[in-house]
C-alpha cells in the first residue's frame, strides 16, 4: 500500500514563527503523500484577553461559548491556516487549507457530558476518507484547522490530537499510514523536563509499565492514548518528536516510535 | 456548454445573518454548478476599532498594511468563511471554503502603484481554472474569501468583485458563465436611493449613455466596468441585483442584466 503520513503540528510551534516556518520548509520536503493537521496555539487566549472575551472554566475545564467560537474560527481557521498555506504554497507545495466543515470532511457532535457543558466543543463521528482521497489524487495536500461540524449549522471546537489520529484511523483501509505528532519536545520523555530523556520505543506493554511506575508527564497521557487507539484500527506506526526535527521522525531516526509490536 | 453560475455576495448582505441565511438557504438551491465568492464586510473594521489597530488611509486610500492583513484573514478567510460553509452544509451543498493562496487557486502581485504604496492589496494575475474545473467535478462547491497571495509567501487582500470577474473569465473556456454580483440593492438604479429605479438591461451603447447623462451612483461604475471586462473575456451574462432575489436573478426575472448584446 502507498505511504501516508498524517502530521500533527502543535504546541509552542504554532506561535513561534522561525520554528514554524523551519518545519513547514521541512513538510513542503516530504515526498510521499501527507495531510497536515494543525493546533491552535495561544493567538485565541490572547485575542480574547485583548477584546474582553471571558474564558470561561468549570471544574477546571476550558469551555468554549458562541463569542469564543467566533474567537477560534477567526485564529485556528483564518490566520493560523491561511498563514500556513501561504507559505507552503512558495514552497511549491500544493496546500489546500480547511477545516472539518468543509466539504463535510469531519462530522461531530456536541460534547455529551453528564456534568459539564462544554460549549461548542466537538466529539468526532465521522472522517470522509472518500473525500481526502479526492484531494490527494488530484495532487492538494489537505492542511486542517481543528474545528469541525454537527451538520446541523454549528462549527465545533475539537482537539487537533484527536483530528489527527481520526483521519489516520480512517485512511488506513486505503493507505500505510504513519501518524506523527510533532512539537517543542524530542518525544515521550521520562522527564519531562530534559529532552535527552526521549524512551525511543513504546508498545502496550511498556506503556502499561511506565504509567505504573509513573514515568510518564500526565500532560503526555491522552496523546498515547490517542496514539495507540490509532494503532489498534490500522494505523502502522506512530511517532512523536521535536517539530524541528521532522525530517528524522519521518525516517525513525528520532523521536519516540509507539507501535503494537511486542 | 454545462453552465456555471459564479455568484458574489457582498455589502450589507454579510454582516445581516437572516439576511445571510435566506441567500445561502438560495444558493445552496440553485440546481447548477457554482462558485460564491463573499464580501468582507464591516467586522475587521469594528476589530481593527476594538483592538486599536489603526485603519491607514493614503489620499483617501484604504491601506492594507501588516496588522490589518491579519485581521482581514482572521475575519474574511475564518469567520465569515467558515460561517457560510457551515451553513451551506446544512443545506446538504458540500461547500469547501477557500482563498486564492489554497490550492495556488489565484496568483497576484503586491499593487504597483505610481504614488500610493497599498500595502498588501493584491491585483490578479493568474486564476488556476483546472484547478476549479477539478473541484467542481468533484461535487465540491467552493467558497472563495477575498485573499490571493503573491506565491512568496505573502497574502493579499484582494478585491472580490474582481475575483468574481476573474474567476468567471477563466471559467469561461469552459462553462457557459453567467455571473452575478449580488448585495443589498435591487440592481443597477438610476436613483441609488430608490429601488424602484432597477435598469433592467445594460448594454456598452446604453452603458455609455447612462454615464454621460450622470444616471449611474458613481460607486457602480467599477462593479459595470468589471462586468463589462468579464463579458469581453467570455462569460455570457451580468446580473446585478438583490441577494434575497437570487432565485429570481438565476432565471433573469430580477435585477440588472449587462451583455455585450446591442
Amino acid at each position: 500500500m502507498e505511504k501516508l503520513y498524517v502530521i500533527k503540528v502543535g504546541g509552542n510551534i504554532i506561535d513561534d514563527p522561525l520554528a514554524l516556518s523551519a518545519f513547514l520548509k521541512d513538510f513542503a520536503s516530504v515526498y510521499e503523500k501527507k495531510i497536515l493537521v494543525h493546533g491552535g496555539g495561544k493567538l485565541a487566549t490572547k485575542l480574547a484577553d485583548q477584546l474582553g472575551v471571558p474564558q470561561k472554566l468549570i471544574e477546571g475545564r476550558r469551555i468554549t461559548d458562541a463569542e469564543t467560537l467566533k474567537l477560534i474560527t477567526m485564529v485556528y481557521a483564518g490566520y493560523i491556516n491561511k498563514n500556513i498555506v501561504v507559505q507552503l504554497q512558495a514552497h511549491s507545495c500544493q496546500a489546500i487549507g480547511i477545516c472539518g466543515a468543509d466539504g463535510n470532511l469531519i462530522l461531530a457532535h456536541k460534547r455529551n457530558h453528564p456534568t459539564i457543558d462544554y460549549g461548542y466543543v466537538g466529539d468526532i463521528d465521522r472522517v470522509s476518507a472518500d473525500r481526502f482521497i479526492q484531494l490527494l489524487t488530484l495532487g492538494f495536500i489537505p492542511v486542517i484547522a481543528p474545528l469541525t461540524h454537527d451538520g446541523k449549522g454549528s462549527l465545533l471546537n475539537t482537539n487537533a490530537d484527536t483530528i489527527a489520529q481520526e483521519i489516520s484511523k480512517s485512511m488506513s483501509a486505503s493507505f500505510d499510514v504513519t501518524l506523527i505528532y510533532s512539537f517543542e519536545k524530542s518525544g515521550v520523555l521520562t522527564n519531562a523536563d530534559d529532552d535527552r530523556t526521549v524512551i525511543d520505543n513504546i508498545n502496550p506493554e511498556s506503556y502499561r509499565e511506565l504509567k505504573e511506575k509513573k514515568l510518564i508527564f500526565a500532560g503526555m497521557i491522552p496523546k498515547l492514548d490517542n496514539a495507540f487507539r490509532a494503532l489498534d484500527h490500522g494505523v502502522k506506526q506512530v511517532i512523536v518528536g521535536k517539530a524541528e526535527h521532522l525530517r528524522q521522525l519521518i525516517v525513525n531516526a528520532a523521536g519516540t516510535k509507539i507501535t503494537n509490536e511486542t
